[in-house]
């Protein structure tokens, strides 16, 4: 297709989608939620056309040579539908994010002021390999009086096409127009930019994935965006620690799941602590399997325990592993690991073990990002965790969001002024 | 300069602007406030250096022959002096943006969370011939936390570097240090374009100026901003209006203050009431001196009363005239409206006459605008009319701000997770 096709069929798919929004924005919050239930219905109802469509997807992905880690996020079994159906009811019950009323205030001239949350309108996704991304977003945009524009992987092309089939199957049977769900074609790179530059018919987009995708769609969008995921994450074990809380907040802060953003990645000690704190530490680490990268001080502890270790290179400092890898430094006071964190960190979530207030003050007052962890383990910058019931994508930016997104977030404002003939003198 | 330089130059200001503004961070609320008022002080101690510099502006921009309308904009007198300075003591007294716990909750496993407001960092403003513009945009900034990058207009050179070096040398008696306001040099169009590209160095870039600009400002970045501004603003007046509000208001809407992106550019009336109204509502606006540019129903009302009008054309519903001119059509419905203000519209301020609720919430659901003015003047999107105190700006996008912009809207905020060793399971 050529450049001006892939911007026609964007365009296209937006005009039909703001236009069926407008059935989601008449209809109520209960209308909203027995949509969803009818979704997540029809998803198990239909287990065995998706199960089918994704092998087919399975398939061409081992031909096409697809490592295991990238098949088993591709892979849809009954358990995983159940799943993401559980989840579009776990959204259902929400609190209406539609219609609050965030300020309200009547001036002196009469005039009534209310500023009330609206939706978007037309929201973008784009995204990776994992289907379940179509029904999660499509059901939190939904929630939120939002139409889905889906941009999803060419390699879940079919799995991608039954889930949306499925929705909309759904949605027929409401008062909600089934065009309030729209997939991008995913068989040529170029849709992906089309969509991007689909300025004043797309309101939002929303990358999620790999860093290289989201910096790409930063990049290259001349719709607004809100860039999600990278996560550099620190703990930082203050002078003032309590070491009985910092090994296994530090432990579960990089094990427990290191594949997901809120992860460490390095670990920083006070060095009156050092001595005491990082054989234990090294120790630990070592023995839930985390790959060291040490700086010159840790790895003299390192060696002296036997245990393997590299020096760290500059580039480990700000390097996402994803896996059980981890930096270890030794830093002289917190403003020095406060000065770590904001060069090499990407605003996530950064956590400090202290049993000092005015240290943990002085912490969250520097360290300019999403999630400030006192005492607490990484691992829990997340909007399920956080009672958001559910999530579109954790925000790495400052502007509208910061954090966990979930239905809220996927509101925008409308001034209302209500007079009765004011005029401005 | 090449491209790099000013790479270079833009990326050091804004590493300065970071570092000081942890100065920022750790003044009082009280701080913030007495920095601004001795700023206010010491412009009005100083106005003689400042109109002297602002002179030598005013006589390069004479023999460039900017036009009378720009030179006006760039004029500073000691009247606009002391109405900058009074701006600055305004915003000195609006209550503190910083610190205030928007969401707090404990969850079952003892974590406490509060998600409060913090400054974004660092935010560069991109702005035109006003040098006004240079102090309004700083104190806002000061006052919610946030160092200052300030790019202003090369025909404002002399004027905005007086005006920082004043406000510098206030600052220079306070806590905060003078370094977090940054003035860009515009000898260089591509400053701008380096400010633009300084991503991980600005949080944040403000527009504010002509359409052209605001374009540029959203096609170029790659640091996150908010566009302000364009408004073409309409005046429905609907079957249910009482036509003696209607006709004060349409005046007041196109005439108050034409240059402004509150202003209305287009008149929409509903055919039941149009020949009751067009006759009053042209008549009136003819009075006022608007230029009419009239559909053909309209039309033939301006002919028979002899009031000279053209025929409107396809690019002039989209048209902010800034001046006194007016599109008026006629429609055959509330929503044949607002199709037509969905089309042409700016998604700014959209104001209907009725007196109606039901005509009223029909309108509201689904004009899509920053604000809906139901029997008021669309010159009431202001952020001193609803009472903001203050504005940076009128945001007309959906992210993050939509309407008037204060010190509220120059936050973000940070999620402060406490607990006592929690680990996640």
């Amino acid at each position: 297709m050529s450049k001006n096709q892939n911007d026609e069929i964007v365009a296209n798919l937006a005009d039909v989608a703001r236009r069926a929004a407008r059935t989601l924005v008449k209809a109520s919050y209960e209308e909203r939620k027995k949509a969803l239930l009818a979704i997540a219905d029809a998803l198990e109802e239909n287990k065995n056309r998706i199960i089918e469509a994704n092998l087919s997807d399975m398939e061409k992905g081992r031909s096409a040579g697809l490592n295991s880690q990238l098949l088993d996020r591709l892979m849809l079994n009954e358990a995983r539908i159940s799943g993401i159906a559980s989840g579009a009811r776990q959204v259902a019950v929400l609190p209406n994010p539609l219609g609050n009323i965030l300020r309200e205030r009547t001036l002196e001239n009469g005039l009534h002021l209310q500023q009330i949350t609206v939706p978007f309108g037309v929201v973008g996704m784009v995204y990776e390999a994992r289907p379940n991304v179509t029904v999660d977003a499509a059901v939190i945009l939904l929630m939120s009086g939002n139409a889905a524009l889906l941009r999803g992987s060419s390699s879940a092309e079919s799995s991608n096409e039954i889930l949306v089939k499925v929705m909309r199957e759904a949605l027929a049977k409401t008062p909600i127009s089934p065009e309030v769900i729209q997939l991008i074609p995913s068989n040529d790179r170029d849709t992906t930019r089309a969509l991007l530059n689909a300025r004043g018919k797309v309101d939002l987009v929303i990358p999620r994935g790999s860093a290289a995708l989201i910096r790409m769609v930063v990049d290259e969008s001349t719709v607004p965006t809100i860039e999600t995921g990278a996560g550099v994450c620190h703990v930082y074990v203050d002078s003032k620690a309590d070491l009985e809380k910092a090994l296994p907040i530090l432990i579960n802060s990089k094990c427990h799941r290191p594949s997901v953003c809120n992860a460490a990645e390095t670990l920083l000690v006070h060095q009156e602590v050092a001595p005491e704190f990082l054989p234990i530490a090294i120790k630990a680490l070592h023995g839930a399997g985390v790959v060291l990268h040490c700086d010159q001080t840790s790895l003299n502890v390192a060696q002296k325990l036997e245990i393997p270790a590299s020096l760290v290179q500059e580039e480990n400092w700000s390097t996402e592993y994803g896996v059980l890898e981890m930096n270890i430094g030794v830093v002289s006071s917190l403003v020095a690991a406060v000065d770590h964190i904001l060069k090499y960190g990407t605003n996530h979530t950064e956590a400090i073990v202290t049993e000092s207030p005015e240290n943990a003050d002085a912490f969250i007052a520097l360290s300019d990002c999403a999630a400030v962890m006192v005492n607490a383990s990484t691992r829990f910058t997340d909007g399920e965790q956080m009672g958001f019931g559910a999530e579109i994508g954790i925000s790495n930016q400052k502007l509208h969001a910061r954090g966990p997104m979930g239905l809220e977030q996927m509101t925008t404002t409308t001034w209302i002024v209500r007079g009765n003939g004011q005029i401005r003198k």
